[in-house]
C-alpha cells in the first residue's frame, strides 16, 4: 500500500510505500532534508513539524523523539523525520533549518530611502512618585509630564501601575496620535515590523523606528501552504472547512509571529519593544490574515469587503507586539490587485514616472501597472504557478539543486543548480530558460510542437526532452521538460503579455514606445530577461530598459511603517490607480490566444 | 458535623447539619426561596445558582434535578435547592425569579431629563449592488453612500459582505464619530445600554438613542457577590488568588450581560442593536469591571490607574453588544470617589447650585459632596456595611420580611416588614429607625449603653432589645438589637456626619446654612430623614431642605449615553472636584470620635 506525502516549502510531492520514514521519503523525492547523522536519532537536524491534520498519518513518537524533542516541541506537531514512519497521506513542514541550505526568500537591503517621520514616537518621563498628598491617578500623572491629553490603551493601562513603580517612576512612553500604545523602560528604543505577507512567503523585517534603520530582515514559508498552494485553493478551504477560515487566519498569525521571534532574535530585542506593524499582501492575504470573509473575492465581480487603509490592533488578530501596538494595512485596489502592489507602486515611484512605464510583479497571480499619460493603470493576470514550480513535472521551487539557468550551446545542455547541488528540479527561471533556449534551437515550434531531437522522447504526458539524464541527476532518474510542461509555461506567459497588452492599448501606448520596465518579486529578480523577451513575455524593447528589483512590495511596507508621508502617498496612489478588469475586456482572449505563440522576438 | 452556608444576595449566613437541604437551610435561615411545591421537585420554582468553586460542596444531581433543568442550566451551575444536598461550605446564590418576591433593586425613572445628542447616529443606505463594471470593494460602496471618510471596526468588516447581500444591498450604518461600529437592517431602532455597576446591585437602563427613551429598567445582584462582600473583600480576593482578578472581571461582564439579556427581553430588542453603552461604579468597580489592577486603590495613597474618561471595545471586555460598540466610562475622581458620584452629580446639578448643598450617596462607602462658594469638594468615608445588614446580628438587605420601619408607639413596638410578610430580619432603614427610636424613648444613652427595659435581656453580644418576640417572627425566634448591633450603627453614622463635617470646615461654611441635602442611593431613599438628623447623622437642619432622589447615578449614565454634552459636562464636573482626603485630614478623627454621641437633634 502506497501513500501520498507532500513537502514543503519546497512543494514535492510523490507517491511512496506506507511505513517509509520520512527521512527516506525525503531523500526519494530528492527534498534537502539535514540527515548529519545518516537517521541514526542522534543527531537531531532532521527536525520537520507536521500540521495538526496530518499528525495522525504518523507512527507515534518513539523513545529517542520524547528524549531529543522536549513537550512544547512535540506539542507543536515536532517529529524527527528520520523515526517517524508514515502511515497515510500527509503533509510535511521543514523549518529552514532544517533544510540543507535555506530556501530562498526574498529579504533584502537594510535602508529605507526615507527619512522616519513615524506615527509612534518615544516620550522620556520621569513622574512625582504617589502620596497621599498627591493620590492623582498613574494616567493622569503621565499626561502631566506629557503635557497633552492622551488616551491611553486598556492593555497599556491593565500593565501600567506595576510597571512604573518597578521603574521608579520613570517610563518612555509610545505615543500614536494622542493615544499611548506602550510603556517601556526609559530609552528603550521603539520598533517597528514590516511584512510581506505573500501567497507562498513572508518576508518580515525589523526597523529602529527613530532612524528608520533595518536590523534585521527574514524570510519564513506562510504555513497557509498547508491549506493550499493557491488564494483560490485557500479561498476555497476557508469557505468549506468549517473551521477553515479561523486555521487560515491563525496560519497567518502564527507565520508572522514566528518571523518576528527570528528577527528578534537577531537583532536582541524584544518583541514588546514592536510599538507598530505594517502588512501588506495580495487582497485575499490581508483578508484572510484578518480574518475577513472571502466569499465574495472568488466569485465574480471579485469584491473586496475594504479597499481603504485599515488599522488593526495586533492583539485582536493574535500577534504578540506591544500592548496596544497597531498593525497599519496599505490599501488595496481590487480583489486581485492588493496591498503589495500598491507598496512597490510606492517603492519604485512608478506612479512618478514621466515616461511610460510598466511595473510587473510575476506570481501566480501577476500584478501589472502602466504609468503613461499621467494614467496609472493596473490589472491582475492569473499566469497560474507554473514559474513557482507547481504543474511542472520536475517542478520546484528556487531551492538547493533546482535547476535556475539552462544553455544550449553547441547542442550541448548546460545548466546551474541552486548552491550547486546535484539537480533535483527546476524552479521558474529554469522552466523559462529551457524553454526559450529550445524554442531558440529550434526544438520547439512557435506553438509549442517539440521537433525530433535525439533527445526527445515519449513520455507519460507526451513528447519530453531530456536536460538532465539520469547519471547526473540527483533524483536517481532524468530530469525532463514535457510538452505539457511547455504548454503551462505558454499559458502563463500569454496571461502575463495580453495583460501589458491589454494596458498598452488601454492608454493608446505601442509596445516599443515603453521606455521602463520594472520587474518585481522574487522570480522576476531570476528571470534572463532575454529569455523573456524572446518568448513574447516582455515587451520586445531594448534589454537596458529593464530592471529587475527584487521585493519591492517589501521595501514599500518599510516605507510606510516608518514614514506617515509615505502611508499618505500610498493612500493617493491606490485612489488613483484604475482598475482594468482583463476577464470582461473586449481584447483580452484575443490577446490571450495570440501571445500563446512562442514568437522568437529578439 | 455542621457546615456554613451564605444566601446570596441576601447576605444571610449560617451553620446547619452537613446533608441538609438547600430548601430547609434556606427556611431554617429565613431566607425567602421559593418552593411552591414543598420540596418535591415538582415545581422547579426553587432553582438556586451555584458558583464554580462551591459546586463540588452538594451532592450530585439527582434524576428529578436532570430532568427539570436542562445541560446548559446545569452547566451554569443551576440546582433545585429541594434536592440538593450540602456537604461542605457554600456560597448559594438565588436569581430574582425564586425569591418569594424580587428584591428592591433601585431602578426608576423612564425618562432622562436631556436631549439626545447621542455619539453614534444611524444613517440608513440604499447602495449599487457590485458588478465587473464596477467592483469596489463594500466598504469603499459604504463610504460613497455616507459621503465621508469613514473607518470600520474589524468585526463589522467580518460581517458586512454577507449582511448587505442577505439585506440586498440595503443597511442602516450606526456611525461613531468617523468610525462605523454596526451594520444593522435598515431602520432598525439604534440603542444603548446605561450600567450602575454597585458593589452589591447592578443597575441597567436600555435606551433608543435618537429619542433618549428609556425602554426597559431592571436590577440585578453583582455576581462579584459570591467573592467578597465589600470593596476591599474583592480587591484582596483579585489579589491574592491567582485567577482572581480574570474571575472578578468575568463575574462583573457576566451581570451585565445577563442584565441586557433581560433588558433584551423586555424591550423585545437584540443585544445587537447596542451600539453603545455607559457604565459607572467606584473606582474599585470601574477597575476591576476592565481588568486593571487594583493594587494601588488597595493600599495608601490609594491611586487609581486612570481617572479620566475611557473608551474600551465592548468585545475586550466580554460583552457582546453590536460588533463594535464601545463602552464608554465617567470619569473618576479618587480611589474612593468613583464615576458613580460623578454621575450623581451630573444628574443632580450639584455643580450648579447656587446654595451650599450637599449630595450624600450612602452605602458600605459613603461618598460626600459639598457644592458651596464656587467650589465642589468631595470626600468617600468608610461607612462600613451596617446599612446593607452586614455586620448585624439579624441584618438583612431590603428583601421581602425585611423589617423597614420601626416606631415605639406608647412604649410599644411597631414595625414594618417589606412586602408585609412574616419578619425574618431587618434591614437598613428599619436598623437605622431602631436606633432613632430606641434613642428617642431613651433605651439608649448618647453613648449607645442600653438602659434597664422589660425588653432588654442580656444576650450574646451584650444586652439586646427584642423588636418582634418569637411568636410573631417569620424566623421562630426573636428579632432582637444588640448593643453590638447599636455600636455598629454608630460607627456608621459617625463615618458620614464626620465626613461632611469636615467638607463644611474646608469651605468655611456652619451646618446650619447648609440650604439643600440630596441623599442618593437605595438606602437613602428608603430612610426616615427625621430619625436620621435626630442621631446626628445628617445635618440639624429643617427637613424641607432634604430630597430623596433614589439612584441618580443611573440617571446620570443614561444621560451620559445619550449625549455628548453630558459626557463633557461630567468630565467638567470630575476636574473640578476637589478630593479631601479624611484618612489624613487633621480634624477628621475628632469629628468621628464626637460623632460616635447619639446626638438627640431635633
Amino acid at each position: 500500500m502506497s501513500v501520498t506525502i507532500i513537502f514543503q516549502p519546497l512543494g514535492r510531492k510523490g507517491r511512496l510505500p506506507r511505513g517509509t520514514t520520512l527521512l527516506e521519503a525525503a531523500r526519494r523525492l530528492g527534498v534537502g532534508l539535514s540527515g548529519v547523522c545518516g537517521g541514526l536519532g542522534a543527531c537531531g537536524t532532521c527536525r520537520v513539524v507536521i500540521p495538526p491534520e496530518s499528525r495522525t498519518a504518523l507512527s507515534p513518537p518513539t523513545s529517542t523523539e520524547t528524549e531529543r524533542l522536549d513537550a512544547a516541541e512535540l506539542g507543536r506537531g515536532a517529529r524527527l523525520a528520520c523515526q517517524a514512519q508514515v502511515l497515510a497521506d500527509l503533509h510535511v513542514l521543514i523549518p529552514p533549518d532544517s533544510l540543507t541550505a535555506s530556501q530562498r526568500v526574498q529579504v533584502e537591503g537594510r535602508q529605507t530611502p526615507v527619512a522616519p517621520d513615524p506615527e509612534v514616537v518615544a516620550h522620556d518621563l520621569e513622574l512625582d512618585p504617589a502620596s497621599l498628598a498627591d493620590p492623582r491617578s498613574d494616567a493622569a500623572r503621565l499626561r502631566e509630564k506629557l503635557g497633552r491629553a492622551v488616551r491611553f490603551d486598556l492593555a497599556v493601562l491593565q500593565t501600567t501601575p506595576s510597571r512604573l513603580r518597578e521603574w521608579g517612576w520613570r517610563a518612555r512612553a509610545a505615543v500614536r496620535g494622542d493615544e499611548v500604545v506602550a510603556l517601556l523602560p526609559p530609552d528603550t528604543p521603539l520598533l517597528g515590523l514590516a511584512v510581506d505577507l505573500g501567497t507562498t512567503k513572508l518576508a518580515g523585517y525589523l526597523l529602529d523606528l527613530e532612524t528608520g534603520r533595518t536590523l534585521a530582515s527574514a524570510g519564513e514559508m506562510n504555513p497557509q501552504l498547508a491549506y493550499g498552494e493557491d488564494v483560490m485553493a485557500r479561498i476555497t478551504y476557508g469557505m468549506q472547512e468549517p473551521e477553515g477560515a479561523r486555521r487560515l487566519q491563525e496560519a497567518a498569525a502564527r507565520g508572522i509571529g514566528d518571523l518576528l521571534q527570528r528577527l528578534c532574535t537577531e537583532a536582541e530585542a524584544q518583541t514588546d519593544q514592536v510599538v507598530e506593524a505594517v502588512v501588506v499582501g495580495n487582497t485575499a492575504m490581508h483578508h484572510l490574515f484578518l480574518g475577513l470573509p472571502t466569499r465574495s473575492l472568488g466569485l465574480a465581480p471579485y469584491v473586496p469587503v475594504e479597499s481603504g487603509p485599515l488599522e488593526v490592533r495586533a492583539r485582536e488578530v493574535g500577534l504578540d507586539l506591544a500592548p496596544g501596538a497597531v498593525i497599519y494595512l496599505l490599501p488595496n485596489v481590487a480583489g486581485f490587485v492588493g496591498a503589495d502592489h500598491v507598496a512597490a507602486l510606492l517603492a519604485t515611484r512608478t506612479n512618478e514616472a514621466d515616461v511610460p512605464t510598466l511595473l510587473l510583479d510575476i506570481g501566480t497571480n501577476t500584478e501589472i501597472c502602466l504609468a503613461a499619460n499621467g494614467r496609472l493603470l493596473s490589472c491582475s493576470t492569473a499566469s497560474g504557478p507554473a514559474f513557482e514550480g507547481a504543474h511542472i513535472r520536475f517542478g520546484m521551487r528556487a531551492a538547493p539543486g533546482a535547476i535556475e539557468r539552462v544553455r544550449l550551446i553547441g547542442g550541448e545542455v548546460f545548466w546551474e543548480a541552486v548552491e550547486g547541488r546535484p539537480p533535483v528540479g527546476i524552479c521558474g527561471s529554469g522552466i523559462l530558460d529551457a524553454v526559450a533556449e529550445l524554442r531558440r534551437a529550434g526544438v520547439l515550434g512557435d506553438r509549442g510542437r517539440m521537433a525530433a531531437d535525439p533527445r526527445v522522447h515519449p513520455g507519460q504526458y507526451g513528447p519530453e526532452f531530456a536536460l538532465v539524464p539520469a547519471e547526473t541527476s540527483g533524483l536517481g532518474q532524468a530530469i525532463t521538460l514535457s510538452r505539457k510542461d511547455v504548454s503551462e509555461v505558454q499559458l502563463a506567459k500569454a496571461a502575463i503579455a495580453a495583460g501589458w497588452q491589454v494596458l498598452l492599448e488601454e492608454a493608446g501606448i505601442q509596445e516599443d514606445e515603453v521606455q521602463r520596465v520594472i520587474v518585481a518579486g522574487a522570480f522576476g529578480t531570476y528571470i534572463d530577461t532575454k529569455g523573456a523577451v524572446f518568448i513574447g513575455m516582455l515587451p520586445a524593447i531594448p534589454l537596458e530598459r529593464f530592471e529587475q528589483v527584487g521585493n519591492v512590495a517589501g521595501t514599500g511596507a518599510r516605507m510606510a511603517l516608518v514614514s506617515q508621508a509615505e502611508r499618505e502617498r500610498a493612500a493617493r496612489i491606490a485612489r488613483r490607480v484604475e482598475y482594468v478588469e482583463l476577464t470582461v475586456h473586449p481584447n483580452f482572449q484575443e490577446r490571450f490566444t495570440q501571445a500563446l505563440r512562442l514568437t522568437g522576438n529578439k
